[in-house]
């Protein structure tokens, strides 16, 4: 049991290592200790909606370097459910990954996928986006769905609203979304899993350090900056994230959720962020636009036809054993084979990223770096 | 140049080593030498179509056991075009494919695939079927294609009739594909690539034999058996491949085109055929259509929703990693990884199915075997 004598205590087997950080920002290096390995931050985790990470097999997804990676609570409950893969052996063994989990909790999904949400204190009911089934989601739900899947990392239920709202709106989500990460503790039964907590409070600086602070008077395992990059200005998001982390233990790992760009990656991390998941990697991929260093490549355009370049020179990922040319063609086809080279190509470029901001930080560089990457800064995407 | 002093000779670094054969059927054992490295038959060659092996990357397809693969020229020649594949060094290093490779002559997917074809003694009149362009494919196109796109061996254009046909019909088809044949040859100037001829004839065995006897008297490299496979019964075609092979030599290898299911393979060896192609277990992957040596799993049923065994213990491939559960989410979530995994499956069983009947043949006793294989036998296919 997580609770000793009416305490909260921290999960076992977990812990964040503080290692150094930038002095000319708030940029930060560590290292995450969890039961099934180490992850040094700043850490990328790819997406694993429903136990896999579109088009790759766990080999390749390891390949591109990837540490930790994400799965959907609200996905894997409705396919194939949480009681089969518990009594699969859990999502590790069920989709083959050996590595940490993370899950999150189903508050964004139940946000933005499920019709008719309706929340109240107790918690959300909503409808399936698959078959319309009629589902209910509380706090203590969403715990024990992702103690059945056996993640490394879970993630409280959280109310997200739509922006903009009025501010009373925002501020009863985030009061609410405190309320019930408490909740979520107290109905916690695995000491083998971290907890961390969702700060939240849309954009509003005094809401947001409100809900840093309530959720920091409780013994989170990490604490992750939710709502976000929910059709905001990047500016604003940059100022959200600035504006919370340092009401944030520096002693725990911070996770911005489901960012975002390349470039968002750096701005979050020179605001304190250690660790990112987003679907930008995989869903662009998917959709013929790379990510490099120099910018963004639509493998489409006729421009590639009779490339021999790789995307990258220096690239170790399997689309860049291959020409331009090649990945236009494969496009061009409609082979499935597009998406999937793409995909690891994105995604290590996504972990190559991590590992060079990591270095900067270590080296102190990591302020003067930023602004010279010009190709990273500028990049668009289509997601 | 391939021709010498008004006699053909025969590709360069290109020989059928046979080693042995089985005492109680046709059924033999070799090694085909290929500039690109030496190929155990019986061989099943995955098809790739358009420079990929749908959905895997070459070392997945390398894995599986394959050593040879066949590319299709009509596709390649429409997109992305010989002369482009040229350009960018050949269609192994357009697909990073470093083994032999086998391209077909398009003749197959003028009748299968386009639109108003038509054929006169010169060659085929057809229209793309992707985008109705009005296209010509003579003997010597195909065969500059063919070199254009580098391949290690090369078949010879055929005229395919569609069968049931009148006698006159399918004997006016079948003289004019060794007319062409002979063009194929007259026109190769490429000697590190081999040639091999084509016999047709329909079902009808003096036809067949007729064919082969005219093919037989050109130096080709090695004999197909063609225009199979389109729709007749099972013991039509044995019946067809039985009464040809006695006709080919014995020193060349012999390759039945577009076969089959797994039964097919073997029964088309133990009626001497060498090297085979199909887009069997590739299409019926995708469909989550598994083989096994004790016969079909249909891999959506939901009796495979909590079955933690793999498809098959013994199997070294992905999906086996996995448990039939896993697979089947994958399909009902429609995530490319579930093609992926059993495409990765089907193609390590044929390379498993081609190496039981070689040790077999080898030790004498594929004759007795070959019934033995009920689940093989029985296995249906929905391609
Ligand atoms: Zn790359
Ligand atoms: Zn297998």
């Amino acid at each position: 049991i997580r609770k000793a004598q009416g305490e909260f205590a921290l999960a076992e087997d977990f812990g964040f290592n503080l290692q150094g950080s930038d002095p000319h920002s708030s940029a930060r290096f560590g290292e995450l200790h969890t039961p099934r390995g180490t992850v040094e931050t700043p850490v990328f985790m790819p997406v694993g909606t429903l136990g896999t990470v579109k088009g790759l097999t766990v080999d390749q997804v390891k390949t591109t370097g990837a540490s930790l990676i994400l799965g959907n609570t609200y996905h894997l409950a409705l396919r194939p459910g949480s009681e089969r893969v518990e009594r699969l052996g859990g999502l590790h063994e069920f989709m083959g990954w050996d590595g940490p989990i993370l899950t999150d909790s189903g508050g964004f999904q139940i946000f933005s996928l499920s019709q008719c949400a309706k929340i109240t204190e107790q918690g959300a009911t909503f409808q399936s986006h698959i078959d319309g089934r009629k589902l209910e989601l509380t706090p203590e739900e969403s715990i024990r769905i992702q103690e059945r899947l056996g993640s490394d990392i879970a993630m409280v239920l959280d109310h997200v609203v739509a922006l903009p709202a009025e501010r009373e709106v925002v501020r009863d989500a985030m009061q609410r979304s405190t309320r019930w990460a408490s909740r979520c503790l107290e109905v916690a039964s695995r000491q083998q899993q971290a907890k961390f907590a969702i700060v939240q409070g849309g954009l509003d600086v005094e809401l947001r350090q409100e809900s840093a602070q309530g959720l920091t008077q409780l013994p989170f395992d990490g604490y992750a900056v939710g709502g976000l990059s929910v059709g905001e200005p990047p500016p604003e998001m940059y100022r959200m994230i600035a504006a919370t982390t340092p009401f944030l233990p520096a002693d725990k790992p911070r996770y911005l959720m489901g960012v975002g760009r390349p470039i968002d990656l750096l701005e979050g991390i020179a605001r304190g962020i250690d660790m990112f998941d987003c679907v930008m990697p995989t869903r662009n991929g998917r959709n013929a636009l790379a990510f490099t260093w120099q910018g963004t490549l639509r493998m489409r355009n006729a421009k590639h036809a009779d490339d021999r370049r790789p995307i990258d020179e220096t690239c170790p990922c399997l689309a860049c054993r291959h020409s331009r040319a090649y990945l236009r063609h494969l496009f061009i086809a409609g082979e499935m084979l597009g998406p999937i080279l793409l995909t690891h190509h994105n995604l290590t470029f996504y972990q190559q990223l991590m590992s060079a901001a990591r270095k900067h930080i270590a080296a102190g560089s990591f302020g003067e770096w930023l602004p010279t990457q010009r190709g990273v800064i500028d990049s668009i995407s289509q997601s």
